[in-house]
Formats: structure tokens, C-alpha cells, sequence
């Protein structure tokens, strides 16, 4: 309605100006839009204690909040780098990457509202159903950025060189991993709501762990070189 | 007031260090910014419901903010991907694009507004009056989009090339259909509001959608060539 | 205390990587996020009203926040025009220049808070203190505008050549009518504040209509040529 | 989950388009993006007074509140400053830097929380463990970016060259004066909060003013040579 998705049924040019090319550096900068506006909407959600209750008691009661924030700030810094690493192979954008894409971010826009919904209703009758949702959403985010990546190894015109698709294709086989874990988290959340809570933590910690770890791995190896 | 236009009544220059010319980086990294914030912002507008009322029931409940997200999240990504295809067309700006690129921002800007008027009045008294004010605020979008493009169209200063004049023309025109839908959604809305926010489901739906189908038909066409 | 001004007493270098030389990317990425935010930040201060108020009486009611939202909108939008059109003639930044622009964004920041408080006071007893406030935040944020403008065309290591020195100097003389258009509105909002806000309506328009007015003009001089 | 790391525990590549390399443009729009939004959402803190109060008194009792905006501005902007001058030093990121980036962002996201926390609570009960609070996430994203400059000088492969290893040792070196401060403000805060708040206070105004000192005894030096 209010605009069209720069369709051209008559085109097949697939150079870099073609009809069908978007560019990288809008892609990249609305992606990182809407992911720096989430994670930082979720501090939003931890609603400051009102000034005549003891401070204390209330931050311990907030806990499940400061949870919440740290378990989405991992989970969507986490698909944050898988995305960078995977445009740093792109050269440019078509109708198709960019509709993918804010299929991924509609998802990922959507955490700070799961996330609430989780942690506030942990310890209550409803927290299995609010850690399933919460689970359902981070795997269609995580479906999603998926099938972006899919979809860009199969289209070569996008990518910077050849050795692009094969790393394309690796990246998306190491995801498995992840999504695995994700849908243990999703079968838990009914049966013991607060073990997938407590899944996600040590999956989201290992995002950010990980990196870390695997680089003294890679110092030591450069050492030994 | 605070700022001046950078008018320089005497200035004649056009090249792309003159008085008048302004850049093309600031211009998409503000855009994208207020794209980003603005569908973004449509999350803010699902209230989480409170801990005492039952989770599924408090989400049945809320399915008309999940359909407002939904739909405007696509129609901003909609214009977003619009305003990508032009500006790759660009290879600067000056004080009237900027202009007209901060009207368009101004009702983008506007949408998480009508979007949560429209879904929180539907099925009450007022549906019409905010489906039609849903719809007016998606075509004062659509048409200072399309008056950016016809702007930018006659300015070849602006663009990369002379190619990028004929492909902005042919950009303005594809895109009568879908204000033209636009106008049959704002008349359907006050004698059928429900069945202008389906139209507004249905068309926001085909802006994701076009651009995946669009793809697998010209990958066909790459193979018989 | 979090952290340091990257000040260091003993540097001397002017050179582009120097230890006091910062990067313009960045100067304008932060900019940019700030001057997009604080324009999408205005729309939330519109509330939306409570289901059972009869719509067209309630947005009745709101004029003054929609008139806020235009006003604000409009001036950050023209404040982000002239930065554009200043940091286009810088080739780097550097400590002075990044403080400054963050006494600039301190103000901006501001402008939500008091575009709110003017327009919620409007007709009320209170409306001249409000009108005066929001006329100072403006004021404040013109003229340290100006001083970053004022302190770049003294810098020529900061600018990309000596032209943009003479164009500099061009511009903050012509800021002088903005800024005192900016001091008559804080004059005349305690004797009268709607007159005030009148003026603010004023130019804010004009700021986004002269772009466009001189342009036509422009494009008239450069047909007679 | 939803993302992996981006880890390829077979990978010991360290060119540029290596498996572990991750690009600086998405490295720098991220962080401006969420010190932006960050630094923009702390006016969100400072609440509209109703407009059955009279403004002015209204007004004195929120002094807190902007004072709490005036000190955060300050030290996330002094955050953004350092932050800058080490990207620039840098020719591309890797998994470490993004994830030891990310904590960094996570403790700054937190700010605008804990500077409403610590002013609400100024002059109550609970100020003290309010203003430690405060000191503590400030501290603690000071010590993080202070391990990502020493990750950076430590790791050549990321840097533009040789000179800029030096130059990130001494940021790492002159920094223990403001970590020291901070914790200077964290003791006083249990024994005298308002005197450590007042610490926050100064130092964070020397965030802004030592850039324009320092620039002008740098002219001063220029002149003389």
C-alpha cells in the first residue's frame, strides 16, 4: 500500500545497479537499528521500585527482570555476530535478503515482549506456557536467520567471492547445534518450565563465553606456529 | 529557529562540494535510524498483561496489537526497502530532499500511533474513524515517498548516472498500484473497517511475500538462459 | 570516572591518526542515532486515548501533542540539516569537537521533555514558564551548534580543504536570524506565550519549506543559464 | 540458541575474510547505536509533571532527575569518546572483541536504570546502597572496556599497524586514573553517598571539559611552533 517492494516482473539483470540490487550499507544499518533498539529496549522492561519500598528487598524481587535482560541482551548480541559474520561475505542485497531479513527482525522485535512475559511470570501457574513462547520465538529467529543464510549461498551474485558459499554452508550446518537446543528448551518448558529457563541461561552465557574461550585456543595454536 | 535551512539565496553551484549539496551518508544513516526506532517502537504497544489474569486467555485477548505489529512492521520494512531501491540511485542529497525525506520520516514516525488507535478501537463504535486514520497516515507516507522519487527523478545532479532518472520514473509509476490500494482501503474503512484492516493484512502480507516469489521466478529464468 | 576524555597532555600530532584526532564515522553514526531517536521519542509523548473516550473528541483534545510533534520534529529535523551540511566539510574529529557535539546532543535529548511540558501547559496558567523553557533548550542547543561551527572553521586540520573554512564562517552569520527569531520567541513567551508558540509553529515550517522554495528558484537560475 | 558464536574451533585463518574475522562497520554501527539510544532514552527517566501542579515547583522537585541526565550523559558519552578513539586504532574485530563489546554495551544499557534508581533515592533511606549501585555498573563497564583495549593491544592482527599497539597500552594506562576515581566513588557512597554523588558530578563535567581545555593549550603550542 503505502509502498511496493520494487518489483520488476520484466527484470532479469543481476548486476550490482540492476533493478533487483539493494545495497549492503542500508541493510547492514537498519539490521543494526533494530537490533541495538532491542537489546536496549529490554532495560525498559525493568520497571524502577517505587521510592518507598526499601531498595533492597525490591532489587531481590526483581530479580527474574535482571534475568530476563541478561538472557535477550546474550541471545540477540548472539545472533547480532552470527549476522555481521554472515554480510561480511555479501556484496550487495536483493528484494528477497531484505524481505528475509525483516522476517528475522519482526522476531527479534519481538524478544523484549517474550522476555517480559517469561520472567514475570516465572514461579507463577502460566511460566511454562510464557518459557514456551519465549523459546518459539527465538526459534523463528533463529529459523529465519537460516534461511537468510541458505538462501544467500545459493545465490552467488550476492556474495563477495566463490569460498563465500562453502562458508555460507558450513555456518549453516554449525547451527544445527543451536537450534537443537532450542527446541530442548521449547519440549522442556511445559514439562519443567524453570530447567528451560535455566537452559537458556547457560546457553546464552555460552554465546558470549565461547568467543572468548576459543580464542585462547587460537593464540596458543599462533604461538606454536 | 535552532537551525537554519543552509540556504544560500546567491549560491548557482551544483557540484557535489557546494553550498547546496548535502550527503548521501547522513541522509541513509538517519533514515535507516528512524525506520529502525519506528518498527522498533511497534513492540512498546503490546502491553503486557498483568500477572494475575491468565497468560493464554490475556494473549487471546491481545491478538488485535499482534495483528497491528505485524501489519505495520511490514509496511515500514515495505518503505524501508522502497527508500533503499532509491537511494542507491543517489549520489547526494540537498536541503530539498532532506526536506522531503523528514515529511515522509514525520508520518512513518506517526505510525506506531495510528497502528495502536486502529487495533485498540477494532470491533468498538470508532473502528472506522481509526482505520481511516490508519489509512491516511500510510498514503501521506506513500505519497511523499513518491514525491522524493518524482523530485529526485528531475534532479540528474543527484544521481549516480543517467540510467538511474528512467529507472526512478519507472519506480513512480509501479508504485500507483499500491497508493492506488491504499485509497480503496481509506474508503472501504468507513463503511467496512474490517474489511479495510483485512485489505491492509492481505497487501502488507504480499510486500514480504512479492519480494520471495519475484525470486524464485527470475532463478528460473537464470537457469533457461 | 568510566571513562577518560582520551586527553593527552603531551600529544602534539596533528595528523590524521594522532593520538587527539577521532574518526568522523563515528561523529555522525552517534549523531545520527541521536537526532533519529529523540525525533521518534516525540511520537510516544502523544498518548493514545483510553478505549470507552468517543475518538474524534479525544484527538480533538490532543492538538496541542500533535502540534508538539510538528514543532519538534521540524527543528530537530532542521538542527540535523545543518549538522549535515557542517560535518560534509569535516575530514575528521577530535576531542573538542566530540564534546561540543555532545553538549549539542544534551539539549536535543532534552527537546522531548520539553516539547511535552509546553504543549500539555498550553492555556494554562503555567503556559509562559513552559513556552519560556522550551525557548531556552532550543536556544541552548542553536548556540552550541554554533560554537562547534564557530570552532571547526579554526581547526583547518579538522576540515577536508580551505574552502569549507570561508563556507563556515558563511554559515554561522547566517545562523544569526535563526538564533534571534529563537530569542524573540523567548521574549514574547511571559507576555504571551501563545504568540510564542506561534512563532515556533512559524519557523519550524519554514525550515522545512525554504529547501524546498529555493529550490525552485535554483532550478529556474540554472535554466536561464 | 538462536544464534551461534560464529566459532570454528578448525580455524586458525587470521586474514581479513578468515572464519574469525568479524567486520569493524557493524562493530562501530552497533555500539554508536546503543550508546545513542542509551543516552537518549535516559530523558524518558524524567517524568512530565500532571498539569494540576504548578510547573515551577514541579520543576524544582525534579532537580534529581536532571541531574541524574546531566551525569549519565556525561559518562556514556565519555564512554562513546574512549570508545572511538580505540575503534580507530582498529582494522577489523574477531569473535573476542564483539562478545567482550557486548558486555561492555550490556553494563552501559543498564545506566539509564541505575541513574534513576540513585536519584529517586537521593536524600532517602536508601541513597547509599543507591549511589554504590550506580558506581558499581559504571565501574564495571569502565573495567570491561578497559579488558577490550588490552584484548586489542594484544592481538596485531586486528589493528591498522605497529604504532597503534603502543597508543592503546598507554589509553589502557591513563584510564587507572578514572577507574581509580570510580572506586573512590563507590567507597564514599556507603559513608556519604551525597558526597559521592557530587564526586559524579565533577568528574563527569570533566568528561566535557578537559576535551576543550586540553584543545586549547594544544593551539596555544601550535601557534608557539
Amino acid at each position: 500500500m503505502s509502498a511496493d517492494s520494487n518489483h520488476h516482473p520484466q527484470g532479469s539483470t543481476t548486476g550490482d545497479r540492476g533493478p533487483r540490487s539493494l545495497p549492503l550499507d542500508r541493510f547492514n544499518a537498519f539490521s543494526d537499528g533494530v537490533f541495538a533498539i532491542a537489546i536496549t529496549l529490554l532495560v525498559l522492561e525493568i520497571a524502577v521500585p517505587p521510592e518507598d519500598v526499601p531498595l533492597l528487598a525490591a532489587l531481590r524481587e526483581l530479580w527474574p527482570e535482571f534475568l530476563g535482560y541478561y538472557i535477550s541482551f546474550a541471545f540477540i548480541g548472539g545472533i547480532w555476530i552470527t549476522h555481521s559474520g554472515v554480510t561480511k561475505l555479501m556484496k550487495r542485497g536483493d528484494p528477497a535478503a531484505y524481505a528475509l531479513n525483516l522476517v528475522l527482525l519482526l522476531f527479534v522485535g519481538l524478544l523484549p515482549f517474550t522476555t517480559t512475559l517469561m520472567v514475570t511470570r516465572l514461579g507463577g501457574e502460566d511460566e511454562g506456557v510464557a518459557a514456551l513462547l519465549y523459546g518459539v520465538d527465538l526459534l523463528l529467529a533463529s529459523l529465519v536467520l537460516s534461511a537468510l543464510i541458505v538462501y544467500l549461498a545459493r545465490e552467488p551474485a550476492l556474495l563477495v567471492d566463490n569460498i563465500a558459499e562453502g562458508t555460507l554452508g558450513r555456518v549453516t550446518r554449525q547451527r544445527w547445534a543451536s537450534i537443537g537446543l532450542n527446541v530442548v528448551g521449547i519440549a522442556l518448558a511445559l514439562v519443567a518450565p524453570q530447567v528451560a529457563v535455566a537452559l537458556y541461561l547457560v546457553v546464552s552465557t555460552m554465546l558470549l563465553i565461547i568467543p572468548l574461550l576459543g580464542l585462547r585456543r587460537h593464540r596458543r595454536e599462533s604461538r606454536a606456529a
